[in-house]
């Protein structure tokens, strides 16, 4: 099969479409010819040689893949060749076939086209374990979103207000923010004009975010913390604004708050599968109703990677960019 | 009635033994004649100027009594003139007689003195609140305590060793260290003479404590970050060693670890009375069939109270400093 490779850490045009030994479906997994994969950050710090796959995975990018099963492993049940999944991945999205532990599959929603599909998993994913099983947030709760118009952020919009939560966002441009509130978000910060901490604030009678879910780390951690309502919970998935920042404990604890900070990738098997089975339960109906649904922002060919690559290092993207295989 | 009155901030002579009006059982409160009263750091901040009552609270300080209750206000049922009582305090424990929300109110468990009944429902609701409702501590999982042979670390101990928990200790002499030991602490670590990190690291095969109960705050939290395993969780009391600190959050997304700070006393009465009900449903039949008991280091009259409180800021105790009415 061809996958893309990284020969050497780099910038995209360190992605390369070659061709690669076929993966095998190992116990408890299936093999998936993929359709389709998408874009995340952490590919891109993963090009860049921030960020290696963990034990046992692909060597390849792609965190989440769609396509249909061609291969049923040894101890796997509920799966057939031929079933149209999406799946979480550790790695080898960005390639034709993939090998994946049945518990990181999921059926494609109904009313979801299989390439669009492969916009859901690593979202859907990482919006339910932190903004719900983390962070549980609740209705009527605030919930404050950093990049709204990303992938993770027009997922979080759309289940913040399917549960009947207040969102805020945060993102860079009008065009970004008018898309935000065109999925329900109630109130809109332009991160380059206006201070987060201030409007969240006004915009909720002085009480602040019950839950932040942030891909900022450091560059936020202090002002997040003020941002954060007595009991607030901050989920920190991301460290697009570094690592290390000095952190109020006093505030935290004068709000009885709590910081969090996770990532799917590293996680063993088993907590996968949980969180997969708990979106399976609590998501996958909002999107076969159409109240929640994948947002696209473009398609480019497996092959374009490093084109791909480009669009999301630039921000210049609302969403999700897919790559689909050829 | 008499109380210790605080006329200006200052050391441990501003506490002062004055006549001062009764309190009055508001609506849904009770008038309970206090028998003892115990020492809280709290009550040294309060008395320095730094830890002024929530709104509403009492001026005297005292969190936590035992006594009798002499008058039940309108709107609380269940308990009855007469009752042997021990209660969560805003403030004015330090008095012959204190207004109590019933929600703050516990029996004395079976087979413990009512003096000694002071001694528990801050610790009680301190530990139980953070290491098992945030912290959700679970059998054969490491428990860390910052301070083993405090009030708070007393009852950790104890309460981490009756769900089945491996508690490891940190204390400043072998003398506590011993105590801790009795109480049932597994690993005994002196953080005069040993890196809590490296302790921790050695006693769990390297994989580091799942819940640490922190009353250190800045000094300890990055070395707590470290000595935190995957999915642990560092709950912080207190600020002992400091407000503010580096918070290195790529460590902590590493090991999606969480950090929550919390305090009883500013609390809302409805989350207050949850916290005790929930003490008095998980903790009262551990203490009454003796698994648990409270530990008491010596019991001086509330008119010394100065010098119960020079004894606690020496860290010259071990357990909780009790302050009996005359």
């Amino acid at each position: 099969m061809h996958a893309i490779t990284i020969s050497e850490p780099g910038g995209p045009e360190a992605l390369v479409w070659d061709e690669v030994p076929d993966p095998v479906a190992g116990e408890g997994e299936v093999l998936v010819e993929v359709v389709a994969t998408a874009v995340n950050r952490a590919d891109i710090m993963q090009r860049q040689g921030f960020y290696d796959p963990p034990p046992g995975a692909s060597r390849y990018p792609g965190l989440e893949c769609s396509g249909r099963i061609t291969e049923v492993g040894p101890g796997v049940s509920g799966w057939s060749v031929g079933d149209e999944v999406c799946a979480l991945l550790a790695g080898g999205g960005y390639a034709q076939k993939v090998a994946v532990p049945a518990g990181q599959l999921l059926p494609v929603p109904q009313g979801v086209d299989l390439r669009h599909a492969a916009a859901l998993p690593e979202v859907v994913c990482t919006v339910w374990s932190n903004v719900f099983m983390v962070a549980h947030l609740r209705p009527a709760e605030t919930l404050l979103v950093h990049g709204g118009s990303s992938g993770i952020g027009t997922m979080a919009i759309q289940l913040g207000k399917a549960v009947g939560a207040k969102v805020a966002v945060t993102a860079g441009t009008k065009e970004k923010l008018d898309y935000c509130a065109e999925l329900g978000a109630d109130v809109l910060i332009n991160y380059r004009e206006q201070d987060f901490v201030a409007e969240i604030a006004q915009a909720t009678g002085g009480s602040g975010a019950d839950v932040i879910l942030d891909n900022m780390g450091a560059k936020y951690l202090d002002r997040n913390v003020q941002a954060l309502a007595v009991n607030g919970r901050l989920a920190i998935i991301g460290l697009q604004g570094g690592i290390k920042a000095e952190l109020n404990i006093a505030a935290l604890l004068g709000k009885r708050a709590a910081i969090s900070a996770t990532s799917l990738r590293a996680r063993p098997l088993g907590e996968k599968a949980a969180i997969v089975a708990a979106v399976r339960e609590h998501v996958w109906p909002l999107i076969a109703s159409g109240q929640v649904r994948p947002v696209v922002d473009r398609e480019l060919s497996m092959s374009e990677a490093a084109a791909a690559h480009q669009v999301v290092e630039d921000s210049g993207h609302i969403g999700k960019v897919l790559l689909v295989a050829p």
